[in-house]
């Protein structure tokens, strides 16, 4: 039951950072290849990148290959979608689905990590690269400078005090799936509202 | 025999890409290292991720040492020679090279990637990671959005549907490496001619 | 003896690169998790690298965790440093470190690839690659060409050089880590000299 309700997590993660890089491959006017690939990394490079570096095979995307198949259907239908729908594809309409691949891979990718034995410092590291990688080669792919280090809103530290929750809760007697829900919803919450009311890290500004 | 085809077809590749990686580089004023640098991440970055990800050692260009020497002399000599022929550095006579890489590339790797027990898709993905991967490094070195993502042209799509023909290939009698010629011979075809014809992906456009 | 010699020089070489990057963060204006996290990708990239395509496991700042901590520490609270000093982060500020960086790396990591059985070219290309990527993947994400392949001044040049130091040196009865040590400083001298005199590799320019 551990399995499915992480592999169930593992793909919401993946279809939310897909729809990221979609939005933001659509709004640069990436052709539809570029489109679907942009999602494609977006969704799979954070996790790639952590299985990589934790020497574990086969990845998420070779054992459910499912998931890819799903993504390629999503990528060519939905800027269809939007153009039908009107609906904008602004900079904040990324951010949502972004917010859930935040919290869902950092809790994700340090549970994983502690599982395969690394220490706790180890493991938040885990969490944080595997949620932030996806997004930065999003942003490096369409030429901007990734927003997780520029934008002095609270992003990849979100997922370092997320993963730090994961630790700690597994000190607890809670089910391990439980830890994950309460630090991925954590996640997600504090960074929507950090979104929404414009938080900011403490400004340092180089003079 | 097969082994040798597979060795000839990955160098002939690898040379094509990096004669693309030469070029780019050279029109964007790089130094000589770097355009030999950017030559040999354009060539072998792509095999270099597929090992990586089907975790495969030794790497082709560890193994096959000579084409690294090989590579390295024709960066440092390519550059003069364009310069003493007058040939100019177009964006088209990137186009040629690369073209040859990506059909070599994409029908080698999606190969590899079955005979090293792959389901088809994976495979063909693995072919089309091959194929791109160097291209989209080479590009984002130079800081340029990566092409084969923002043309509007066919290529990553070459590369997936050619990785299809090596799957069904695999079904008939052939010899393998008639099944990894016939597509690879098959993409460059459509590539060039997509190229002279600019024949275009169809276009969607964000409104 | 030599196994503490090997790591104190690491370090040293990680610090060198966590500052680069941290100084070039800092010049772009970007927030305090971003110096941080270009910080370590600058210190660890390059190192990280070369043991995925060593396959060598566990990873430096998995085995030596402090050097994380340290980093973290490091990157908060240098920016406030170099502020409350009046410190301007020139280009120049950030390429002192980086030379040091770029010695340490090269003759450690050609050190390394020859002890895991690597042939000496192989061994020159691996000391190249963990010198040369740390800055490479913090040109790309602060969105710059990368300085190592543009700047026509030796950088991989110097790094592909001491190199061949380290792998000469190896013939002879000295001990191992008199020859790291020995092309680690010769790459730093001649790195400095030449970007205090500003010597130029040959001049290629494309016409």
């Amino acid at each position: 039951m551990l399995e499915t309700f992480l592999i169930t997590l593992e793909a919401l993660g993946v279809l939310a950072f897909a729809l990221s890089g979609i939005i933001e491959a659509a709004r640069k006017q990436f052709d539809l290849v570029g489109v679907v690939m942009v999602g494609a990394i977006a969704a799979f490079g954070g996790g790639t990148l952590r299985d990589v570096l934790l020497d574990r095979r086969p990845f998420f995307w070779v054992e459910q290959e499912f998931w890819v198949w799903a993504l390629i259907g999503v990528g060519l239908v939905l800027p269809f979608f939007f153009r039908a729908n009107h609906i904008a594809l602004t900079e904040k309409a990324m951010l949502i689905p972004d917010a859930f691949g935040l919290g869902i891979f950092a809790a994700g990718g340090t549970h994983l990590a502690l599982v395969s034995g690394m220490s706790p410092m180890i493991s938040v590291l885990m969490g944080v690269i595997t949620a932030v990688a996806g997004g930065v080669l999003r942003d490096v792919l369409v030429n901007e400078v990734p927003r997780a280090f520029h934008d002095h809103q609270p992003y990849a530290a979100i997922a370092f005090a997320g993963g730090w929750v994961v630790v700690l809760l597994g000190y607890l007697q809670t089910p391990e799936y439980v830890d994950v829900l309460i630090a991925a919803v954590l996640m997600v919450a504090v960074r929507l509202l950090s979104v929404k009311f414009k938080w900011e890290l403490f400004r340092w500004r180089y003079l």
